[in-house]
């Protein structure tokens, strides 16, 4: 079981490991991978005001997963969880669950009670959103065709209480 | 009947024009408000890449309505309408109609097909809804308690064809 440590600012390597990261998992299209990498890039250049903020799971000094989340402008409560990646020599034992507790604990302390994830309808993420329903996210929304013809966005929630 | 002529380029009062426009509506929070000043300064720094669209309304050099769009990161045919607002002396005489049809046309010329609109459950957006729906958008989805508890966001789809 790995045991990974948590950081929280970005340093000028991360948009690229983050990158390299996404692109390993052989989950995310290229369009996807440059938003994560971009998403990073804003971090590091604005700060806390770009309103994304991260968690970086390191393990002897390698990246091993990360989560990009952040408030959700003009909601009292609401925070979208923006990406979720973990390497896939590691996937399968608990990295996962450990980011997403490390950032639901960090939403709930800086304020927030309901958190928002969103992915895809394709056979490719039943795993994905076997995870968040483990995790106890409740499906709330699909909206049909949202990323391409037959590809339907599926939101789901977890109320902290 | 105002006869509107638009434009697509932002110029440097614009974001102080947009945030005066939507005060004057009475009906944004001032994080709205903010937020819709704020696409509009990153429009006019980054240009096109900033991913946010406009179309200006305006009657005898005075702004009287806007709108601001743009397309979906990860998505094939998909864009959101962020922002749509007239001045309040003039509503209800077809600008917003307007506004919307030249919008839906740039996004039908740049390759969109799926138009989402977000907005309130709250009893002051009634109008706001019953707009989309008389313009052909449908109800796609409904967040409960997304923006405060008691208080849903109501997700519109339109499918141009």
């Amino acid at each position: 079981m790995p045991t990974p440590s948590f950081r929280y600012e970005l340093r000028r390597v991360d948009p690229e490991q983050i990158r390299k990261l996404a692109h390993d998992t052989g989950f995310f299209t290229d369009a996807e991978i440059q938003v994560a990498e971009e998403l990073a890039r804003e971090r590091l250049s604005k700060g806390g005001s770009s309103g994304y903020h991260f968690v970086m799971a390191e393990q002897d000094g390698r990246l091993i997963g990360y989560t990009c989340y952040g408030p959700i402008a003009c909601t009292l409560f609401g925070f979208d969880i923006y990406w979720i990646a973990v390497q896939p020599d590691i996937q399968g034992r608990g990295v996962g669950h450990r980011l997403l507790e490390e950032t639901e604990r960090l939403i709930r302390e800086a304020g927030g009670s309901r958190i928002y994830v969103e992915t895809s309808q394709r056979l490719q993420y039943d795993g994905t959103r076997a995870f968040y329903k483990n995790e106890g996210y409740r499906l709330e929304a699909v909206i049909t065709d949202f990323y391409a013809p037959g590809d339907g966005k599926v939101i789901f929630c977890k109320v902290l209480t």
